[in-house]
């Protein structure tokens, strides 16, 4: 008899992930019939042969090898938000994923910005992918992106240029993420954000892989912003997955010149997405963070006693009323810009703060004690 | 007892364009009761004063000796679209011209695209408005702008750079447009297209004179196009005056790191403007040329042989389902490239072709003739 995180884990290891067929299966009859089932079919299909090639244990040795962990649906760490994908198909992909592996720090993608574009862009679309990633991330907005060349990357770096948190989505292990030319970025971003696959340690990146990631990443996020990219590309199925499960769909327009403008002048003429010139359009298209929405943590409050010692310090450094730097607040508290930074992003995460742009505020509306949320 | 023209001449060397009141008035009581009224008030009114020093007769004189027309509502010549102008007010401005002047080729303004924006333009903008200017003048839209330096000079240059035509609504004179430093390129619309002013000749630009100029360009127009303006610009003026008179509001946007971007993006994100990122997107937009439509020259096509024989010759050279560029009319007609062109654009806007990108088919729909129509 198979445990349900086996059973889970099994399933991701078939590398079928984004079939539809599969996915509405795992919903129907639960994970643990489902591959019990394929085990008990032997040879018969697509799936079971695969299903009868999947050695858990050793899938498990890899996963602690690696330093990842496995999570499933249910889990403290599962990002709710993944339940959009259910009963949602784009490009003949479906489904939220069986589980995910993560290395890194703890995924916290609640309010995140996914923010992706071409591999091949100009350095206008880098420029402008770092600095509105930076922008976002300075305001405790996690980015999220696919670790790919160009766009992706230039989101990555500048949401941890400014100590902000990202989570990259591949399509291969977590222990050899795509490509290996952003290895050292990779590694960055295990350090200040969380590495994100759902399929097993040591599996390479296969072509349908990129498609299937893409839902992963739009429907982590609270809104998809398109920088630069050509008509054809993985942005703008990123985009049509962010459009599907309901998130803001916005793009960054460029000049009419460069072809890789299509797909944002495209999407903002279509009405697929908003035309957004910077952080604070972005802000202005969303819930404030920490605002009640889809994800169990937003909004979900500790009392403040009930917060770490020196994030309370932060906190009550904050007076009503008043717009205080990264900086100031480390002066009032003893610590570092950095730390201060860190500590003030957390308490813009966990709702305590209004941040952005690197300046912070008591929150304009009354803060909520989880009593009152119950 | 003064005659309609004269009325309205001197109505029009008051100098106070867009001054609600009066524009009501002439709705309300008709040019001459309204001049003839002023001139008996004699010193009691502001408009009665400036009206007591206005000499029809030297106006008249002027007209005629800087070789232009004037023409009031009416008049062949008159544009019948911006009778859109009446009971539209914006930023205190209002009204129907009470006449122009004309100077250069007849106004053939129908179907007509006005591209409008900065002064202190960039290299982007400039090149954006030329090609975008010269590929809808080669599909045989007018291109309507406002003489001034950048945007507006760069969208005369584009259209007669191709041989098309252009018109300039000034805000002075049409004997001394401004601003001086286009006299040459104003001499060249004057050759290749036609300046328009509702001022009389000899008159110096004044302050509200360029926001009264505004209505005038949007209204004449099918489409107004902002291509690069500053958050506090004459060319969202523009827009608004296109938005308030029924008119498409379109924007090329640009890089987001230039703050000549922010007009045209923040009417693209506002719903005010569509995005148009090349001549294909704004014909899209736009009823096909020849199309019916308010102007009372559109698509009102005379029987092909009551079309002169040169332009019959190229409508005769364009067989059914094919697409043949000027060039290739010029060798079938025997004419050169640029004449060819000129005949298969006036035949575009008779509607006898459809035309766009410089290639001209037969158009889509069947070709009616004018009993048709009655």
């Amino acid at each position: 008899m198979t445990g349900e995180r086996e059973a889970r884990m099994g399933l991701c290891a078939l590398g079928s992930q984004g079939a539809p067929a599969l996915a509405r299966a795992v919903v129907e009859f639960g994970a643990v019939d489902v591959w019990e089932g394929l085990l008990r079919a032997g040879d018969t299909t697509r799936f079971s042969r695969l299903a009868a090639s999947v050695d858990i244990t050793a899938v498990t040795s890899a996963t602690a090898a690696c330093g990842a962990r496995f999570v499933v649906p249910g889990d403290d760490e599962w990002p709710a938000a993944l339940a959009g994908l259910e009963d949602v198909e784009v490009a003949g992909q479906a489904g939220v994923p069986f589980g995910l592996w993560l290395k890194g720090q703890p995924l916290a993608s609640a309010g995140g910005v996914a923010v992706v574009g071409a591999r091949a862009c100009t350095g206008y679309g880098e420029r402008a992918a770092a600095e509105l990633s930076a922008d976002l991330a300075v305001g405790g907005r996690p980015i999220i992106s696919g670790l790919a060349y160009g766009i992706d990357a230039a989101a990555h770096r500048g949401a941890l240029g400014v100590g902000g948190y990202t989570a990259a989505v591949v399509a291969s292990g977590v222990d050899r993420p795509y490509p290996a030319g952003n290895a050292t970025l990779a590694a960055a971003v295990s350090r200040g954000g969380t590495i994100i696959s759902e399929l097993p340690p040591g599996a390479l990146p296969a072509r349908g892989a990129f498609l299937a990631r893409n839902r992963i990443i739009a429907a982590l996020a609270e809104a998809v912003i398109v920088v630069e990219a050509a008509l054809r590309s993985g942005a703008k199925n990123t985009a049509s997955w962010g459009n599907a499960v309901g998130r803001r769909v916005l793009a960054v327009p460029g000049p009419i010149t460069s072809s890789l403008s299509s797909t944002p002048h495209r999407l903002i003429r279509d009405g697929e997405a908003t035309l957004v010139g910077g952080a604070e359009d972005v802000e202005r298209e969303l819930a404030p963070l920490g605002a009640a929405a889809d994800g169990p943590t937003r909004g979900d409050r500790r009392p403040i006693d009930e917060l770490a010692q020196e994030l309370r310090e932060v906190r009550e450094a904050v007076a009503a009323g008043e717009r205080v730097t990264a900086a100031e607040l480390g002066r009032r508290t003893g610590q570092n810009t950095v730390t201060a930074l860190a500590l003030a992003a957390e308490l813009v995460e966990l709702g305590w703060l209004d941040g952005e742009g690197g300046v912070f505020a008591l929150p304009s509306r009354p803060t909520p004690v989880r009593a009152e949320r119950r």
